[in-house]
C-alpha cells in the first residue's frame, strides 16, 4: 500500500522537527553507526515500508528489512541501516512509533483473523470507520497486513443505512417503499442496514435487502437472528458488530454470520519494539 | 491549542473523501435536522473544539458547546449542531472519533494526574515522544485538558541522553568529562540522562547532571534509589519512566520522584461517545 | 458536496499567484463594484459553493447565489458579489473556470441520465474513474449535481476484475475456482467483472458472479447478450461500457442493461459562463 | 517541466487512495509483472515523466520511455516497467488519465500550430487562463510539450485590460490619459487591451498601445483591422482570441494577426491510451 | 494581494507548534485581554492584513486596524484586538515577525521609490528574483505596499537572457540571428538581455531587442551609455541592476534608465513593531 | 537537519511556477552543462544539502558539493551539477536564494560566536523567535551550522516569562507567591523570566529563579547586575538580549553572563554566491 511522502514527511516533523539537539550538544552527529529494530514479542510485522522511505530520506542505508506481513519472532531483527549518529537519532522513535502502533493493529487483526477462520474459513474480519483520527493510511495498511480488510473506508463508496437516516426517511417501512429504487440507483453495490430487532430485520430481508448489521446483539441471540434470515434468504449478508473482540469472537464466528465487524482492533496494545543504535567500529 | 485549518480537512477527508452515499441515495440530502453527542459515560471531555470547527465548514450551525477539559456525566449532550442532512452525515463520524480518541485520552490522564497528585500535589505526569504517528496535535491537546503535559514535544529543544547515545560518546565516563562543557551549551536547559542503574546514576549525580530519568525499576526499589540521589542533590529532578499506569501510579508517588512519564495515555481505552441525528420538525 | 480550504485556495493559486497587475497598475485596486456571474445558455449549474467560499476568502460579499444542481436559464445571474476591483479582478476567472467545467459536466450528465431515465427510469448512469487528473473533487461533485454517480471512486472499496487482473490469476478459468472464497472475503461487496465476449460470460453468470461490464460492445448484439444472462440469472447487475454518450446512450438503454458506464462527461463541452464586473454608483 | 511530488502523490492518492481492493482479494499482490503504455492513435506524447515518477514511487522499474513531445505511432509501445502486480495495478489507471488528458492537448496544440505556421511561420498559437482547475501544472506542460506556450500563465505578471478594468476607470478615453504613465510603471511589460470595435482599437493603437486582441471577430472583418492598425502602427501586437480551432485557425492565420489564443485545447479529446498488464514468465 | 490559510497556518505553526507553554503553567490561559500592535518608528506599515487572519483563527476579535500601506507614525496603535491569554500570547510573535518584516520591506522601498520618482517620475523601482526562500507571497506583497513591483515573479512569464542562456546559444552573436523569430514566438512579451559591455548593448539595440538590463555599472558611466543607447533607440528600455540603493538611487535616478532594480529591499532593517498584552479590567 | 520535500518544492515552485521561459524560447532546452556556485567572499557555506536536492529533483548530476559547515574561500567551488539546460536554469537562483540566504545567516553567526567565544569559551549564542516567517527550517540549520543555536524553538517547549505575561498574573509579587509550584509543574525545563530593572531580577534571584534575561541593558550596567546576581545564586543563568550584535559582543561577553541572545543574524547580509552554467563541450 503506498503512503505518500507527505505523510512520511509529516510523521518524521512530528517528532524532529529541526535535529536531535542531544546528539548535536554530544558533538557526536557526524560519527558512522547501526540503527536496528527487533521487536521483545513475537507478532505480524508492519510499517517496514514507511521505515525504509525514512532511512532513505535521513541517507540511512538499509541493510536489511523484511517486509509488511512477516511473522517476527521475539529478538528478531527485522530492519538495519546504516548512517550517521544525527541521522540514526532522527530516525530512531518516528520509527519505532509507526512500528509499534502498526505492528500492533496487525498482530491483534491476525489473532481475530485466525480465531474466526479456525470456526468458519470463510468468515471475513473487518474493521469499522472509527479510526484513529491522522492514522487511517496506517492503520488501514496495518489491517490488511493483518489479514483483515476495513468495512468501509469512507462514507463515498457504500451504502450502510443507520438509524440517523431513516430518522430522515420516517422509519424501516418508507425504507422498504423505496428499497427496490434504491437497489437500481447503486446497482453495483450492496445495500446494506443496521438493525436494532428481529422484527425490522424479517422485513427488511423479506423486501430484499443485501446485508444486515446488527449491533451489541449477544451472540446466542444472534445466532437465532441468523438462522431465521438465512432461511428467509441464503444468501443474505449478515454482519456482527460492537463489542467483539479476542475475548468472544469464537462465539460470534459460531453464530453463522458473514462477517466480523470490529473497531477494536484500532486500539490495540502497540507491540513491544526495540531499538539498538551502535557506533561502527572504526567510525570515529 | 490552535489545531490548523489543513488538519481538520485532512480529518474530514479521511472519513469522507466526497459525500455520504447513503444519504444521496435515500434522497434525504436537503432536510433540515440536528446533531447531538453526548457520552455513554463520565469523561473529561476533548476536542468540541475541533468539532465545532467541523460543523462550521459543512454550515452546520453550532447551537451549543462545551470547551476542552469540561468534566461531562453520562448522557448529558455536550455539542450541538443544526444543518442539513447531507452536512450532519457528513459531520457525524469524523466528529465522534476526535471526540473519543481525544476524550480518551484526557479522561485517562485525568486519573493518573488525580492519583498521583493525591499522593504528591507537586508531582508531575508529562507523556512520552511515543505518540501514535498523525495524531500529535490531537494528542498533546487531549493530554493538556486533562492536565498532564508532554514530557518532550520533540527531539529539538530539550536534552534527554540515552544509552544510544552513549555508544558514540564512550559511554558515561566520556559524558561526565564533557558534562560541564555541555551544561554552558545549553544553559538555558536542563541535561537529563537515562540511566541503568544506581550506579551510574551516583556518579552523574555527583558531577551535576540536572536531572535523571529511570526506565523500568520497580517502585519500591526506585525510593531506595531516590532517597540516595535526592541525598547527594537534593534539587536533582528524577523522571519514572516505563510501564507506569492506574494500576501502580500511586506506588511510583510514593517513591520521591518529581515526574512520572508515561505513554499509556496514547492508548486509552476510547470514551464511549453517542450521537443522535434527528429531523427538525417542520423540516420537509 | 464538501471541498476542502486547502483546494480551493489551490484554484484561487493557479490563477493568481500574487495580484491582478493590470488593476494594480490602472490604479483601481480599492474601488467598490460588483461581479456578476450569468450563463449563455441553458444549463444544470454547479460550483457555486465553492465560488461563494472563493468570495468570502476574498472579502467580496455574497448578494445571492443559487445552489448547485439548480437548472438555470439563459442570461439568468445566479452569483453576484460586491467588493474592491482588485478582490472582484482576482476572483472573476477561477470562479469562471470553476462554474464552466463543472456546469459543462452536470448538464452533459443531466443530458444523458434523462435520456435513458426516459428509456429505463431504474436504469442508472455512472462515470468511469478516468477523471482529468487534479479535478476529481469537483468532476465528482458536478456528476452527482447532475444526477449521475461514480462507477468506482477509486481502487480500494471495489471489485471490478480486468483482462489485466486474469492475467496473473490464469484466465477465468481459475477465476471460478476461486469465486466462492473472494465473494466470501469481500461478502458486503458485489463481484464484478469485464468480459470481452458473451461465453466467458456466460460461465461467470453461472457460477454466481455478481455482475458483468461489457466494453464496447455494439447495442444490439449486447441486447442479445442481455436476455441470455438475465435469463440465467435475473438479479446479475449488466453495465454497458465504452464509447456511450449522448448519440447513442437511448439505444443502450434499450438492451436491459443496469447501468451504463461513462467517461465522456469528465470531457464535456464547457458551459459558456460570462462576467460581468461594474463600478458601484457612488464609489469613487 | 518539474512537476512537484505533491502533485504526483495527489494524482496517485485520487485514485488509489488505499490499494487495488481487487488486486488484494485475488491474492496476486506479490507475483511480477510488466506494464506497458500504447496508444492506439498517432499522437503527441505527454506525461512520461510523471507516470516514471509513479512507477518510481511503486517500485516499477522504468524498462523504457520515451519524452514528452515525442511523435508517437499508433500501438507503438512508449513506456514500460516491472515491479508487483500489486504496484502495477496502483500505477495503471492514473497513468494512463494523464497520458490520455495530456497528449491529448499535446496533439490537439501540435495540429492548430502546425496549420497556423504553414500559413505564417512567425504565428505564434498561444493558451488562455481558461485551464480546467487542478489541471494547470499538466495542461500547461502539454502546451508547451504541442508546440505552443500560454498566454498568461496568470494575472500577476502581464497586463491585459479587459472591459471590466474600464468599468472602473471610466472607459477607453481615460486610458488614453494615462497610458503613457502606465506604460512607464511597468516598462519591461507590453501594454495589451482587449478592444471591441475598430474604432477604439484604432484610438488606442493611435496612441501607442503596445497590444490589442479582439474576441470572436470574423476572420475576414478581422483582416481589415489588422491592415488599418497595422498601417497605423507596424509594431503593434494583434491577438485573435474567441472560438477559434481546428476548423477556422488557418483563415484567423491569413488575417496577419500575430497570436492566435485559444481555450480548445484544454478540452481536447482525449487520446486513446491503452495500458497492457502481463505475468513475467517464471513469476509465481 | 491574497495569502493563502495554508500559508498563514505555517506561519503560526513556526512559532507555536502547540501552545505557549508559559501561559499554560502560569495559569492565566483564560483570563481576557488586549493585544495591541504599534510602531517604534515611522513606517510604511504592512502585513495587518495577515494578522487579522490569524486574529481570526485564533478567537481574537479585531477592535480596529489599518490597511497595508499606511504610512504610519511612531507609537501609533495600528491593530489591536481582544481575547484570552492564551490566544493572544499564541498570536504575539507571529504577528510581530510578519509585520516587522514586512513593514520593513514596504518602508525601504517606500524611501527607494520616493527618492527615485522625485529625480524622475516616471522611473520604476523593481525588485529581483533573489527573494529569501519560504517569504515569496510576503515579500512581494511588501513590495506592493511601498509602491514597487517586482522585476520578474518567476522564469515562468518574461523573457531576459542571461550570459548563463547565451553560454549555450553561442554568445550574442548567435542571439542576433535569432532575435527576430524569437520576438515573434512570445509577441506579447519584451525580450530583454543583461549585457556586460556597451558593445554588446549597441549591437542588440540596433537589431531592434526591447531591453537591456546593466548590472554593476558605475551610474556615471551608465548615463553615457544610455545617451548612447536612446540615440539609436528611444523606446529601449533601460535597467539598472546591481547594488543600487539608498546611498545612490539618486544618481542612479539620473542616468535615464527606465527602471531600477534592486535586491536590497528583502533585507531591509525590519521595523522595531512593539507588542502590548494587557489584562482587561473585570477580567478575572 | 532534515528538510522536507514539501519544503524544497515549495522553494522552488517560488521561483519557476512552470518552466524557465527564456531557456525555452532560445531552443536550448535539451543542451548538456555544467553548473557550479562559488562565493565571492570567504564564508560559512549553509544549504548544499538542499541545493543537492533540488539537483536531484531535476535530474541534475552532483558531480561536486561540501557539506553545510564548511568554511569556504573566496572563488572555490563547493557544489557543482551536470544536466539539461533547462534543469540546470530551473535549479540555478533557488540554489542561489538558498545558498545566499543560510550561508550569510551562517557566517555571520561564526563570527559572533567566535567573538564570544574568545572572551569566554562557555559563553552560547542563541538566537531568538524573531524569525522571517516562512524561513524557520533554513534559518535554523544555518544558525546551527554557524554555531550557534535557537534560543528557543517555538513556544511550547520552554518557559519564558514576559511583562506580557505578567499583567495577567498580577506582577513580579504574584510570580514569587507561585515559583515554587510553577518550577514542580515543569521540573524538567528551567524557568526563566525577562525583567526590566535589578529590583526585580534580585527579588527573582533570592526565590530560586533557574535564568533570567535582561533587555536592552548597557554592558557596563549588566556587568554590575550579573555580579550581585551571580553573588546571590551562581548557578543562575543569564540572558543578555537586545541590540547585540558585531559591533558590541565582545562587551557584552565580558559581562559574565551565560548566553547572549541575538535576532540579528537572521536579518545578516547575503554571502554573495555566484553562479556558472556552461555548456559542456561535444554537447548539441
Amino acid at each position: 500500500m503506498y503512503i505518500s511522502d507527505e505523510l512520511i514527511d509529516r510523521f518524521i516533523k512530528e517528532d524532529v522537527p529541526y535535529l536531535d539537539l542531544t546528539t548535536l550538544v554530544l558533538g557526536i552527529s557526524s560519527q558512522k553507526g547501526t540503527i536496528q529494530f527487533f521487536s521483545r514479542e513475537d507478532a505480524v510485522l508492519c510499517g517496514t515500508e514507511e521505515v525504509a522511505k525514512i532511512f532513505n530520506k535521513l541517507n540511512i542505508q538499509v541493510t536489511k528489512t523484511c517486509p509488511s506481513g512477516t511473522l517476527i519472532k521475539k529478538n528478531e531483527i527485522f530492519i538495519e541501516g546504516k548512517g550517521n549518529a544525527e541521522d540514526l537519532h532522527t530516525a530512531w522513535k518516528v520509527s519505532q512509533n509507526i512500528l509499534d502502533y502498526s505492528s500492533g493493529i496487525a498482530t491483534k487483526t491476525k489473532i481475530l483473523v485466525d480465531k474466526a477462520s479456525k470456526i468458519n474459513p470463510n468468515l471475513h474480519v473487518i474493521t469499522t470507520r472509527k479510526v484513529i483520527p491522522g492514522t487511517k493510511d496506517l492503520s488501514i495498511k496495518a489491517v490488511v497486513a493483518g489479514g483483515g480488510f476495513s468495512h468501509r473506508l469512507g462514507l463515498s463508496e457504500t451504502v450502510l443505512i443507520f438509524k440517523q437516516h431513516l430518522n430522515f426517511l420516517g422509519g424501516t417501512d418508507e425504507l422498504i417503499k423505496i428499497l427496490e429504487s434504491v437497489k437500481s440507483k447503486v446497482c453495483e453495490k450492496k445495500i446494506i442496514a443496521e438493525v436494532e430487532n428481529i422484527d425490522e430485520a424479517i422485513k427488511l430481508c423479506k423486501c430484499g435487502i443485501d446485508g444486515l448489521q446488527f449491533d451489541k446483539i449477544p451472540y446466542d441471540e444472534l445466532k437465532k437472528y441468523v438462522d431465521i434470515l438465512k432461511n428467509i434468504n441464503p444468501s443474505i449478508v449478515i454482519l456482527a458488530a460492537g463489542g467483539i473482540n479476542e475475548s468472544n469472537i469464537e462465539e460470534y464466528a459460531k453464530t453463522g454470520v458473514n462477517a466480523i465487524v470490529t473497531t477494536s482492533v484500532y486500539y490495540a496494545k502497540a507491540i513491544d519494539i526495540g531499538c539498538k543504535i551502535t557506533k561502527d567500529i572504526a567510525s570515529n
